[in-house]
């Protein structure tokens, strides 16, 4: 597969998660902008090699790379039974975010950085329903993908196992009485959010401990998209705990 | 233009903006499911057409129309001027969101619903730079497009006038040392989000009254994309505000 853009290339190359086959930048580009990278992909032994644009554009998806695409490995996703490692790595009470649901790469990406600009410590999503456009994930993601843990679990089985860890499961669903705002969130917690058709699967609802919604305006016909509703959950989340300055 | 999916031409038909030349329906379709837009279109006297699949498939541009389709004229959009009519007619401090950098109609639709939900009483873009699909616009709205006020304003210009109405306007910005949390909300409030590239530009910062963030993790070298931003100003003031239930 491949990646494309700086910030895509740029953080995959840091991550170290990939492996990276080889560079290729617009040949005649300024290298000054990017600089770092260039430093970067040396220290790494990443072959760079300079095309022509017309090769360039034969590989990606859009025009928006400016110049800069990687060839490379797929990022290995972490299995849910990383999850002790992950969150031994990180300070603070583990904040998770389980999604159903996505439609595409873009949203997840878009998810994910909101996630990790938010101190989430792993974005959860159904194993059986992977099937992203990992380059426009990334893209997307502005490179958070390359950074924030990203597990796949299958059917909500493992779902069960937050409780090893002491983790509170929590839904987000409409029509309840408690919103978020009423929500201790100061404690391990696992935020899931489900598709804007279906909904949290029932064997999502089954394991969660409580459930919650998002307050809208009384009256109003509207709803939120998925990724806004993921987003506005995890933002009260950081707020209760104030882990973003 | 034309309309699509249930949501879009359900919510067109009752805000009665625009003019609804026909509404094409799919041959068969379960007529049940969509009683309630049926009887609002023969209450004003909307013509209905049944037609093949392939005839729909022709004229849309995803496949989630669900056999509902509306060909139809553009919605007005509201003038700065109407600003006073649109203020009236809802209680409450003004909450406005005033936009720059929105790449295309799914990210602005999605921005609609949030700010139909989260309370705001219009949404404002740069009159120059409307370049949008207004059947994805409408669609990725999920109709939030037909109802909240959306006013094309003319290189922020007429941002001035925000004093006219006691409204401040206050840019979110990143580096200021003020967060989203400790601006006071609960006064009439216009809330600028620029785009990822440029940020927001220099004629509506001269404007503004005061800058703030988004306080994220730090360290984290994440950012967040513009809707969600969005999405999470207009979310602090709703909370501040208690309008939201």
């Amino acid at each position: 597969m491949h990646l494309e853009g700086l910030q895509s290339v740029g953080s995959a190359i840091q991550a170290r998660k990939r492996k990276i086959e080889v560079l290729l930048l617009k040949s005649g580009m300024n290298l000054k902008r990017i600089a770092g990278l260039l430093e970067q992909a040396e220290s790494q032994n990443i072959p760079i090699k300079y095309v022509e644009p017309t090769e360039l554009s034969q590989i990606t998806h859009g025009r928006t790379h400016g110049g800069v695409v990687a060839l490379c490995s797929r990022k290995p996703l972490e299995r849910f039974q990383d999850l002790r490692e992950i969150l031994r790595a990180r300070s603070g009470y583990p904040l998770l975010l389980l999604l159903e649901g996505v439609e595409d790469g873009q949203h997840l990406g878009y998810v994910l950085r909101s996630a990790e600009a938010l101190g989430a410590h792993a974005v959860l999503l159904k194993k059986h329903l992977w099937n992203f456009d990992e380059t426009t994930l990334s893209r997307a993601s502005s490179g958070a993908f390359e950074r924030v843990p990203v597990i796949k679990f299958s059917e909500a089985d493992e779902v069960r196992h937050f409780v090893k860890y002491d983790i509170e499961l929590w839904g987000c669903i409409a029509g309840v009485k408690k919103d978020m705002y009423s929500v201790n969130m100061k404690k391990p917690l696992a935020l899931a959010v489900g598709g804007e058709k279906r909904g949290l699967s029932g064997k999502v609802r089954e394991r969660c401990d409580g459930f919650m919604k998002i307050p809208m305006v009384e009256g109003s016909s509207s709803s939120l998209s998925l990724t806004h509703a993921a987003c506005l959950l995890l933002g009260e989340a950081a707020r209760q705990r104030r882990i973003v300055k």
